[in-house]
């Protein structure tokens, strides 16, 4: 049995990271199936994926590792292909993934307390991003 | 068909690399699925899972790589909230990411002959973990 | 449902990036399977699977990042097991991970515009890969 859904959402540009828990968790909740797995995905390539504490702390500390990871200063070959400036956010969205796949069991997400999925905007300018949540179960 | 499996284990913290393949192969093998993916997720945000060559080398050249993605001796202003001195922790475990996904055929999951699937502690106590094994297939 | 296939290429080694998106699409779109995710594995410890949008630019670019995450000219520990001088390759691959996994709706892959599926060979030599491509759906 597989169920696809979406969840649209607003971004603020570089770094912007979003906590998404409660919009997948309301899919898993309301979506007929008892246990399985369910793909976020994001289509573009200057987005990311992943889980964390969602806390004040962490999400400066997050975005200076990001800046380790592919520095906004770097010289990027990519700007001259498109001139837009976002080559750091392309390296950054290729190394951090574009997607999680996480295990649900009677219609519950299986997360730890302290642990939320986010999604990580590494363009350089505000953007609608509309993820993909595909359930896989019965 | 779906079927939700519980591996558990103890770390020592900090680095601790834990080969979790035969655990991992033995549910697959003994679960009535013939063929499909299998995912394993840690529920918590100082821990991840991805695959080496399990080898005492590389055991020593991972965590040199996890200090270059975050130094321990950063400033992290994941200790202004909870002082536990664990912010590395965090954002090692976010870059790495919590979970894996592997395909298996006729019982065998499909890996590289030198090719272990591991989980990586990156908490800086030890830890008893309780990792999600989640099987979909036919 | 569940299909298991394969794909095959050469690569040239060091940081070789190759484009798998037309592979996987034409396998998803051949599957009789209408709906699902698809997991991409490499079995084997020195390559890596994530997007990008594939231009000449990044195809440079994401090699420096790469060098960041794991030196060549670093000292591996690796090197004292056997002796073949790419414990580079072995960090990069755990920390780039081994599989991707993808929606696909209607009999398409749910991608961007602008993004691809990459295979990103870690290994000093040229290699022959065979990647596993597995379809769970309906």
């Amino acid at each position: 049995m597989v169920k696809t859904s979406y969840i649209e959402f607003d971004t603020r540009g570089t770094d912007h990271i979003v906590d998404i828990t409660d919009r997948i968790r309301e899919i898993v909740k309301n979506s007929g199936i008892n246990s399985g797995i369910v793909t976020v995905f994001v289509p573009g390539s200057t987005g990311g994926i992943t889980t964390t504490e969602y806390e004040p702390g962490l999400l400066k500390d997050l975005p200076k590792a990001f800046e380790r990871l592919a520095p906004e200063k770097e010289y990027y070959h990519h700007n001259e292909t498109w001139h837009d400036g976002n080559g750091f956010s392309h390296v950054r969205a290729s190394l951090i993934g574009p997607s999680i796949t996480i295990p649900f069991v009677n219609g519950e997400l299986i997360l730890g307390t302290w642990q939320q999925v986010i999604f990580c905007e590494f363009d350089i300018r505000p953007r609608r991003r509309r993820l993909v949540v595909q359930l896989v179960g019965d």
